[in-house]
Formats: structure tokens, sequence, C-alpha cells
């Protein structure tokens, strides 16, 4: 199950904005069992979103965008996602409902801008945002699940959580996400290379990253990271501490030391 | 001048890392007068950052990329930019020499998977790495600036700033970058959507763009980005000035008052 994210903002291409969105949903997504193959962010641009999510829709089975979603005119996500999709940009029932009764109820009218936010793709399901006003936009087309999510955090994670979590475990791979994380120290990088290439090939199931702390030349610290997806939890783990047990043989070997974290 | 940011490393997409290079990058550069048009995140497959870079090349007027220039397995970047712009994969003299400096001078043996940093795409200049091993790597390629940093941000700053920068400078834009942010407390972003519509329409050459910090039917907090970039930086500040005292005057007349960041 293949997702890409979509960041929408020219926050993010300017560098005023760090992209934690896009990092607290790929873990999210990850640990469901999900594959997030790509994380793209791009301007508020009509023609670069249609392009993006229709570039994105091609190559996942889920794609999910953050950002867009507000009353202003930079606000394009919804109409853009129509247009992707050729489907009508429609008021949408409960959107509106649910947009409506959030201003009236602290007796604020129904403008233009506001009702904005409650016009979605024509079929599309509103998700309802606990934590502000515009709501979430699920699509379903073509066997593929498309998600639009606002783009301030705290909107995009009460969406996630209360809304559109329990849907992706419907539909989630039922793979568990079996991942170890171990600190080597005194021991290059370059040194451990050729073991840990042995180690990839003596269990290819398993990912390897090793994630340079210290100083190649210096002080070598390396954070090596294991991981994999696998149906059976309790025999990946028993797999996992066969690994971490070799490895501390090659790093005793190095005259280097293994902490677990 | 289009800039794309390529991130390369599983570690983005299973969220365990956030993207700080690619702000960071992003915010350098926009102060510099390029535009950064896309920032991409990919995994550690060679077929992926190969066809990245493509795509990459053919829509942008530089590309900078980060992450995979290490010693080990996992470190795909140099050899796939290689194979994207058709060139052989070859001992760089300068890299070598660095690289052999930096091993021998602490008594280390330039093994094969040390000399890997090395090697880079035939006809690039490497960009000396005073923060840690691997150089950086520069290709000029059709008109365009093709370059490869090391994913570790220490590793990643140094290299653009001892080396790029000055590079990047010579082909800037030679244009300035102007920004503004106000914070407005107190009147919804709906609210004030078609005032900023007018002022968008009144100053074409501006970049608007509002962020909700508070809650639009409780306490609104937005900050209003103002942006833009320029040849004649008095005048558009001057213009600037114009604008925050039109926007005063708006949001007194809706009850709010404005912040000055």
């Amino acid at each position: 199950m293949r997702v890409w994210i979509i960041s929408i903002g020219n926050e993010l291409l300017i560098g005023k904005v760090v992209n934690t969105n896009a990092s607290w949903l790929a873990k999210k997504l990850t640990v469901m069992g999900f594959r997030v193959e790509r994380i793209v962010s791009i301007p508020d641009d009509e023609e670069v979103i249609i392009g993006v999510f229709r570039e994105a829709i091609d190559n996942a089975d889920i794609v999910i965008s953050t950002g867009g979603l507000g009353p202003t005119f930079d606000d394009k996500t919804s109409e853009a996602l129509a247009k992707a999709l050729n489907r009508r940009w429609v008021l949408n029932e409960d959107a509106y409902k649910e947009v409506k009764e959030k201003f009236v109820s602290v007796g604020m009218e129904l403008t233009e801008e506001r009702l904005k936010m409650a016009k979605m793709p024509e079929g599309a399901v509103s998700l309802r945002n606990s934590a502000g006003v515009a709501p979430g936009i699920l699509v379903r087309y073509d066997n593929k699940l498309v998600v639009a999510l606002p783009g301030v955090p705290r909107e995009m994670m009460a969406i996630f959580e209360d809304e559109l979590e329990g849907i992706l475990r419907e539909i989630a791979p039922h793979k568990y996400y079996v991942e170890e994380t171990v600190k080597i120290m005194g021991v290059p990088e370059s040194t451990l290379a050729p073991y840990i290439d042995k180690l990839v090939k003596k269990y290819p199931t398993m990912y390897f990253k090793s994630h340079p702390k210290g100083r190649e030349t210096g002080l070598s610290i390396i954070e090596l990271h294991i991981s994999t997806y696998t149906q059976d939890r309790e025999k990946t783990m028993r797999e996992t501490r066969r690994i971490l047990d070799e490895l501390r043989d090659i790093v005793a070997r190095n005259r280097g030391k293994i902490v677990e974290k």
C-alpha cells in the first residue's frame, strides 16, 4: 500500500516553516503498515497542485495532502483537487452543516469566504474538524483514497486521529512494523560498512540504515536503525535479537561498543 | 532562477527524521533571490533517485540534493546522479586527495567503502567538507547546476557555506527578498479574507499569506506574512509600510489589533 504525502504552502518553500506535518503523518502511516514512498512540498499554485495530485494518484494507493483548506484566496487545495479528479467543485452538505454551525454558534455571519470551506469535489466525504473550522476532504477514486487535511498541525492531527485513522485501519495491510535502533561507539561507519553489507545479504527482509552522529575520523558514533514490516511480530523480534547479537560480536572485534537505546 | 531540492533517505519517509535540511536550504536560497519551487523527499532507491534527478533537471535551473553520500550500501546518490546525467561514475582527483588525507592523517586505511566517497559523476567539481569526510558534488550540466550534499546537517551546512554559497552568489538574480510579518489579534481569518483580496489586487507584486494561529471562532490570531522579490529594496520597503498602514485601518475597523513582530 503505497502512500504519497503532498505538503501545500509557500511557507514550506521559503523555509519559513519546517515540514513537521509530513513527518508526523509518515510515522503514523508507517506504523500502520503503509509505505510512504514520496513527500512533495509545493507552492499555493493551482496548476502545480493539480499536476502533483494527478501524479500522486497515478503512483500511489493513498494520497494525503496538508494545507490550503482555509478561507483565503491562497487556499486552493479543494478546488484544485476537484479539477485534478475532473469532478465539479460543489457545496458538501455535511461540511456546510458543520461550518455553518461553527460560525452561527458564535454569532458570526456565513460569508462567501467562510462558505468556501464547505465546498468540496463532488462525491467527497467531509471529515469533521474538532480543532478548527475547515473540514477535511476524503474522496474515493479509482480504488484509491485521496485525502486533503488542513495545514494547521493541531487541526491536521485532530482530523487524522478522530476521522481518518479508523478508515485507514480497515484497509491497512495488517502488517506490523518492527524496528530497533542501536548506538555503536568507536567504529567508523566505513569500517562497519562491509559487515553491514553481509547482514543485508543474510537478512534480506530487514532494512538497515546507519546514521553517523559523530565524526568519521574522530570519535565515531553511529546510530544503526534496523526495521521491517512483518505479519509475524514475534518471529521478527527474535530475528532482530539474533542480528543484534551478531552486531555485538562485530563491534567488539573492532574495539567499539554497542549501546541499546 | 527555479530551484528543486531533493531530500534523499528512508528516514524521512518513515517519519524518523524531520526534514530540517530542506527548510534550512530553502531559507538560504530564498534570501539570495532564488525561487524554490519544489522539495521532494524520496527513499534510498537508485531507480527513484535517478528518475527524480531527471525530473528536477528538466524543471529547474538549480537542483540541490541532500543525503546518500556516505560509505555504506544505502548511500546511492552519487552513482545515481551519474546515471541520471548519463555520465561515467569515476574517482574524482580532488575528492580522492581530500578523502585519502582525512583517513591517512588518523592512521586509517583507505578501504573500498571509504574510496566510494571520492567517486563522482565524470566532470564533477568536488566541494570540500570541513565538517566530515564525504565531499559535496557539483555538476554543470546543460547550463544548469546540479549539487549533491551530505545528509548530516552539520556537514550539509558547512559545505553550503564554505563552498557553494560563493558560487551561487555569482549567479543569484541580484534581487532582494523583502518580508514583513504582523500578528493580527481578534479578527477571524474569514473576516479578513475579502480585505486581503483587495490588497492582493492593489499590490500585485506582493505575496500575501495568512497563517491562523488561534481559533477561527474563538480568539483569532493571524500571522500575516507579506513578501516579495525586488531590485529596489528601499522602494519596496516603503510600499510595505504603506500596506501595513492600510492593514492597521482595516483591523481597527474590525475591532482587532495589530502587533508587529
